[in-house]
C-alpha cells in the first residue's frame, strides 16, 4: 500500500514536494487554507508529470493519490513523512509545527522548507522537538535533487537518517549539514550574490540582464556540473589547489565587492529591478519560463546522467533504487510494462517536421535497453562477456510523432527461455500507437560467438515477468511478415 | 589569407584564447618567455581540439597556424588583434602594453584577461591609451562563450565595437560593460560567493565538497540556463518580480551572510581547504577533471543549442555567421566538404559496446542536414511549405565505432539540377572510413506533394558547390545495388 506524505503549505514549494511524493508512488495531502491552494499545486503538478518522468530510464510507479485536507490533524493523520512550507515567519511556523505534532504519530520526521531559520528555532517550544528538523529543497523542486537537511542537536539521529531515506526515495540529494546556522548553506552564497547583483543595478553599473548574462554564459554553466571548488581546482591545474589559492587568496583584501553595505529597500530600487527585469524577460508569461526553465534542466541532467556525474549520479542512484518496485509490480499486476518516457526533441525531426524514421527505432532500443537493465545485463554484465543481441526486428509504423510529442515504450515478453527473448514493444503517443515492433533476442556468448543461458540472476528476474505475461492478449500483427495483411482482432 | 592575432602569455587562459583564434582559422602568435609555454599552449590546445568542434553543426574552418614568437615586437607585427593575459600584477601589466603599443598597427584593439583591474587603470601612461581595454574571459576559454569587454572614456568606440565583431567572430558572447569598476561583473559575484563560502569552510560549518555539492546540485543548474534574475522571477510566479522581492527583500538585514568580514587569509586555513579539496577530487588527475568538465559543458552548452536558448544562442548564431565562409572555401577548394563532427556518447552505444545501427544513419542525416543548413532550406524555408525528400538511401558498412569515438561526416556533390540532390556522405573515424552513404534528395512541393524546382536562393549556393564537386573522383561503391561486388579503383 502507498504510503502518505502531508504537505502543509501548497504554495509554489509546497507543490513542488507533493509532485515529488506524489510522481514517486506516495499518496499526499496537502493542507493549505488558500482556497487557490488546489490550482496552485494542479499547476506545479501538471510541470511535474510534463518533465520529471524524462528524467528516468524505468518505468515511473503508479502515481499516488492526492487530496486537500481540510485542517492539519486531517492531513497529518497517518502520514510517514511531514513537510511544512509556509510562510517564512517563526511564530506562524511554531503554530503549525505544534498543530502537526499533535496529530502525528511518534516517530515521524516533519521536515521544514525555510530558507533561513534554524532547526533550533523551529524546535523552540515544541512539544517533540527530536521530530522536526530543515528539509531545504530548491525551485522546481519536482527537478533539482538538493534537499539541505539540518539537524539540531535536540533531534533524534536515526530519524534524521529515515528522513535522509525517504528523500532519497523520492529522487532527492540530501545534503546533511552538520552545524546549524542561519540560511543553512546554499542561501547564504545565493544571498551574498543577491546583495552585490542588487547593489550592480542601484548603481547603474549593470542591468538584471546584463547580470544574468554574466552568470550564465560563464561561471553557471560551469557550477551546474562542478561547483566553486572543484572548478577553481582545474583552473589551478597540474600546481593544485594551494596554487590556486596563493593566487587568488589576496584579492580578498581588493575592494572587488561592496559587500560591508546593506542595499537599502527602497520603492525605488524595486521599481527600477522589477522594470528591468520585464525588459529582459517580459516577452516571455511565467508559464512559458517555467516550460523553458524545465526543458533545459531536464537537458542539463540529463547530460550529466549519460556522463554518471554529479546530480546525473542521484537520477542513476534512483533508478537503480527503483529496480526491485518495478520487479514486484510486474509480476503482481501483469501488464506491459511501461519502460521510457522520451521527448521528441529538434534534433529528432527530419526537414518535415515529423520525427524521422531512425527515432522510432531508436526509440524501440531504448525501451528493450531499460528492460534489459531492469533484468540485469547492464554495461557491468556485457563486460564478462555476455549479452543479448537483436536477431530480428519487424516495425510497424502506423502513426507519426512531433516535435515537444511525449513518447511512451512499453514491452510485453511474449516468450522468453534460457536463451530466447521474444518481445513486443510499443511507442505510444497520448495512448494511440505511432510505431510497434517485435524482436527476437538471443542471449550471447560474445567470445565464443553462440547463442548460451543466460545468468541465473537475469533468468530469476526474467521468467517471473514472462510467467505473468503469458496469458495477456497480443497486439495485432504479432507473427507475421511484411506486406501481410493484419486481421482484425 | 588568414589574419593573425598576438597572445601575450601563455598559461591557462592565454592558451585558451589561443585555442579558439585557432580553432577559428586564425593565425595565432604567443609570446611568454616562460620556456614551458609551448607545452602547457599545446595541452590547452589538445583539449580545445576535442571539445570545440563537438559545438558546430557547420564544418570547422581550417586550423590557423600557431607559432611561438622571441618577443613581443615579432608577436605583434602584423596582427589584428592583441590579447594580453600576464600575471595579475599591475607593473608587469603597465610594461608588457606599453611594448605592444610600441609594435602594434593604429586601430589594433589591445585586450587585456584581467580578472580585477579597471580599464583606465591599465591605460595608465600608455603611449595610445584607446586602443586598451578589457576582454575577460572565463576558463575553460575555448568552450565559455562569455568575455566581458570593459572599455574607459579613452577607448575608441569605434575600436570597441571592431573588438566586439571579432571576439563574435571566434564564437564568444562579448557582453559590453558601461561603467568601469573593480573585478567587472561576473568576478564581482564569484568573489562574493568566494569569502562565504571560505567562511564556511574556516568555520568548520561545511567542507569544500559539501559546498559544491550545495551549489551543483540546486541554484548552480539554474544558473547555467538563466542566471539570477531571471530565475527568480519564475519563483515569483504569475504575482512578478515586485511581488518576489517584497518577499525576500527584508531576508538582506537579516544574519545570513558573514560578508561585513574578510577571513584571514592563513596557511591553516589554505592547508584546510587544499586538504578538504583532496579528499573530494584527488582521486580524479587534473587532466582527467578537465575532461570530464569539458564533456558536461558541451553536453549543457548542446542542449542550449538544441533549444535555442542563452550560450545556445550565441553558438547558432556563429554557425550562421560561419556559412558565408563555408560557402566560399567550398567554391574555391573543391574537395568533400567537413559538414559535422560528432562524438559517440554512451546512450549511442548498444549492449555490445559499438555504436547501434541506426546512429550510422543518423551520423549521414546530421551531415546531410548540416549541407541543407548550409545551401538554405533551414526550418523556416520549410515553414514556407518546401523542403527536400530523401528518396533513396544506399548505406555501406565498413567499419565500427565505439564510446567516445569522434567521428567526422563529409559530403561531396555527386549531381545537382533544379530538382535533384544527388549525394555521398562518408563517416570517418581519424581518416577511415566507417560508413559510406548514397542518397537521392528531391526538392518537393509539400503541399502538392510533387517534385518542383528549389528557390533561386537554395540554387545560387548549391550549383557552384555542384560544379566545383563535378570533377572529384567518386568513392568506390556508388552507383552499386546491394550484394554487387566493388571493384578495385
Amino acid at each position: 500500500m502507498a504510503r502518505k506524505a502531508a504537505i502543509i503549505g501548497g504554495g509554489v514549494i509546497g507543490g513542488g514536494w507533493a509532485a515529488r511524493f506524489l510522481l514517486n508512488g506516495w499518496d499526499v495531502a496537502v493542507f493549505d487554507p488558500d482556497p487557490e491552494a488546489p490550482r496552485k499545486v494542479g499547476e506545479v503538478l501538471a510541470n511535474a508529470r510534463a518533465a520529471l518522468p524524462a528524467l528516468s530510464d524505468g518505468p515511473m510507479p503508479p502515481e499516488g493519490m492526492l487530496t486537500f485536507a481540510d485542517s492539519i490533524t486531517e492531513a497529518v493523520q497517518g502520514a510517514s513523512y511531514v513537510q511544512e512550507s509556509v510562510g517564512e515567519r517563526l511564530d506562524l511556523k511554531h503554530r503549525v509545527l505544534a498543530q502537526v505534532l499533535q496529530s502525528s504519530g511518534a516517530g515521524v520526521p516533519i521536515g521544514s522548507s525555510t530558507s533561513g531559520f534554524k532547526p533550533s528555532e523551529l524546535q523552540q517550544g515544541a512539544a517533540d522537538p527530536s521530530a522536526i528538523f530543515v528539509a531545504h529543497p530548491f525551485n522546481p523542486v519536482y527537478l533539482l535533487p538538493l534537499a539541505e537537511v539540518v539537524p539540531s542537536p535536540a533531534n533524534d539521529a536515526a530519524l534524521i537518517e529515515r528522513a535522509k531515506d525517504i528523500l532519497r526515495e523520492i529522487g532527492m540529494f540530501p545534503l546533511h549539514i552538520r552545524k546549524e546556522i542561519d540560511a543553512h548553506i546554499a542561501d547564504r552564497l545565493l544571498e551574498a550574490v543577491w546583495r552585490e547583483a542588487l547593489w550592480l543595478v542601484k548603481d547603474g553599473i549593470a542591468t538584471t540582464q546584463e547580470i544574468d548574462e554574466a552568470i550564465r554564459m560563464g561561471f553557471g554553466l560551469r557550477w551546474g556540473q562542478m561547483g566553486l571548488f572543484e572548478t577553481y581546482r582545474v583552473a589551478g591545474g597540474e600546481a593544485g589547489m594551494k596554487h590556486f589559492m596563493a593566487q587568488f587568496g589576496p584579492c580578498l583584501q581588493w575592494p572587488w565587492t561592496k559587500l560591508t553595505d546593506v542595499p537599502e529597500f527602497t520603492d525605488d530600487l524595486v521599481d527600477l529591478i522589477a522594470g528591468q527585469s520585464d525588459a529582459q524577460s517580459g516577452h516571455h508569461s511565467i508559464r512559458e519560463l517555467e516550460r523553458i526553465r524545465d526543458r533545459n534542466l531536464i537537458g542539463f541532467l540529463r547530460v550529466l546522467k549519460e556522463r554518471n556525474w554529479g546530480a546525473g549520479k542521484v537520477l542513476l542512484d534512483h533508478d537503480a533504487r527503483r529496480r526491485s518496485a518495478v520487479q514486484d509490480r510486474a509480476v503482481q499486476t501483469p501488464a506491459p510494462l511501461e519502460m521510457v518516457r522520451l521527448q521528441v526533441l529538434p534534433g529528432w525531426i527530419d526537414y518535415n517536421g515529423h520525427m524521422t524514421e531512425s527515432r522510432y527505432l531508436f526509440a524501440c532500443s531504448e525501451t528493450t535497453d531499460a528492460f534489459l537493465r531492469h533484468i540485469g545485463p547492464d554495461m557491468d554484465y556485457v563486460a564478462t562477456g555476455f549479452s543479448y543481441y537483436t536477431a530480428e526486428t519487424h516495425i510497424l509504423h502506423k502513426g507519426e510523432a512531433k516535435l515537444g510529442d511525449a513518447l511512451v515504450g512499453q514491452l510485453q515478453v511474449l516468450k522468453a527461455d534460457e536463451k530466447r527473448l521474444h518481445v513486443h514493444v510499443s511507442i505510444e503517443r497520448e495512448g494511440v500507437v505511432v510505431a510497434s515492433v517485435e524482436q527476437m533476442l538471443l542471449h550471447v556468448d560474445m567470445k565464443a560467438g553462440r547463442a548460451c543461458p543466460a545468468s541465473q540472476t537475469v533468468l530469476d528476474r526474467l521468467l517471473p515477468i514472462a510467467a505473468a505475461h503469458a496469458d495477456l492478449p497480443h497486439a495485432a500483427g504479432i507473427g507475421r511478415f511484411v506486406g501481410q495483411r493484419t486481421e482484425k482482432v
